[in-house]
């Protein structure tokens, strides 16, 4: 019989407010991931730990951690850059570790300002100290079905990123669709791919509906046996009057295609729609994800 | 070798138009089908030949089929409700008949005042005359996926409205996801209970994207050999500030998907392009599509 269990890893409070123009209270932040944890989610990127210079939204990381009521089950995980990160991050207890490079040189440079050859040496040390608390370590691989510069990224260039990081020790990769140009027979091939690489179960689809194609490649990538998505609750972090144009994959959207095909994820949909509309308060602005504009039809507030 | 040819039925003229608020004008309409024509649309629904009063903004019918410039090779048909929509289209020289009916009763009795039986009856001499003029007829069954007001649409009912239908001397049968709902297990699951009534080549899918599925169940579709996909360009006929809400799939996203899977369709995406761009000038709004989204945000006009 089928695995009918998909897991979702939740970036809302951490890629999603990374990408909000308004910076949400430390309280609200704190708000939005106990929600979520009551809603079921299992997997939670909580933060980052990059310097507050590069992402002043998330400058707060250490007094949201020390807020959050920590559930039994829940992975609250974090965005880790380098060893001063990784130090930060020990010390408010992550569960989980996720450092990221680009597939694309150029993607690379101009995120980090290093070769990726120079990022997988700097990444290192970030993963032994998380493998020395016994924390996981996901990688995040950007650029991986396309770059804003180079174009269409070879597949053997992303087969060769992410066997340096499972050489590093990294043990899970999120093969993202940074500019959201993946179509479905992109995702079946670099998955075929990466077959000798890693298993299936420990690769996830991080994905951008920027040309409407994210949904397809859910499928797709269901169909080679992945079974964790990356999702934001409401599309946070995309612009609402210019639907998908940025956003990631709408957590809410996600669950309605998995949960009527018959997958199970633990996550209540009524609770995570109550939680998506708090926080379209929060925001104080429309939320870009389908469930969201459904709703506020329904509402009379479309 | 799989066979990579796609067509596409350009909806846009007729389901667009009819669901825009504002009027567009004769010429306009008359450039928009000309312009899909020239793009390489081979098969464009150009209007409806419902009674002017249930729909006035397709009254001028008549005008536009008569000044179209008719191209070699192109398939220009009309949505006809009943006989004297019928005679009002022969005269105007449609190449196809495309008449419908809902798979729901609730449904089909809000839209046509009729049960579905009765519908069936009244389509018979519809597709008589159409058939002796040697014209292909081609039929709708809305709500093949879900009903806004009975929900769930029992699989056994759309075979029985579908065989009906092919047992009419219908040619061609276009399941419609009226309300946006369907996932693409159901996709798969109604065209294996279609396999016995009607061969795949003969069905089209005619998705709307409410619910951020619709890509999902073009792959679906593709997968299970389903040849013919419907679309509305730039997804026209949707509400642009709530993203797929309510209008057709995006015929130029349909086409992002398609062209970069290695599909054909004889559309010249730049072409189509340019023609979304001008329909939105014409329209005074923005197009729901997120190919019309991405160009707008690259003219700095988001």
């Amino acid at each position: 019989m089928k695995d009918t269990r998909v897991s979702v890893v939740e970036v809302g409070p951490r890629d999603g407010l990374q990408n909000e123009a308004n910076t949400v209270s430390t309280e609200d932040k704190v708000a939005f991931v106990d929600r979520l944890a009551h809603a079921g989610c299992q997997r939670i990127e909580v933060s980052s730990f990059v310097a507050p210079k590069w992402i002043p939204q998330l400058a707060d990381a250490e007094e949201v951690f020390a807020a959050i009521d920590r559930r039994q089950g829940v992975e609250y995980s974090a965005l880790i850059p380098n060893v001063r990160g990784m130090e930060r991050a020990l010390l408010c207890g992550i569960d989980a570790a996720h450092v990221f490079l680009s597939a694309s040189e150029t993607h690379n440079r101009k995120n980090v300002n290093k070769t990726i050859a120079e990022t997988l040496s700097a990444l290192r040390p970030v993963v032994e100290l998380a493998h020395a608390e016994q924390l996981p370590v996901r990688g995040y691989v950007s650029t991986a079905f396309g770059c804003p510069y180079e174009g269409r990224v070879a597949e053997e260039q992303v087969v060769g990123v992410v066997t340096s990081l499972v050489d590093l020790g990294v043990d899970e990769i999120s093969l993202g669709d940074t500019i959201g140009v993946a179509v479905p027979t992109q995702i079946t091939g670099l998955l075929a791919a990466l077959a000798g690489v890693l298993p299936v179960d420990r690769i996830s689809l991080h994905l951008h509906d920027t040309r409407g194609t994210a949904m397809a490649n859910v499928l797709a990538g269901l169909q080679a046996g992945v079974t964790c998505f990356d999702g934001s609750l409401g599309g946070l972090g995309g612009c609402p009057y210019a639907p998908g144009a940025s956003g990631n994959l709408a957590t809410d959207d996600l669950l309605y295609l998995l949960s009527r095909m018959g997958y199970e994820t633990c996550i209540d949909e009524d609770k995570l729609a109550e939680t998506a509309a708090w926080l379209e308060a929060v925001v104080q602005k429309p939320l870009p994800s389908h469930a969201r504009s459904i709703a506020r039809r329904a509402s009379g507030r479309a």
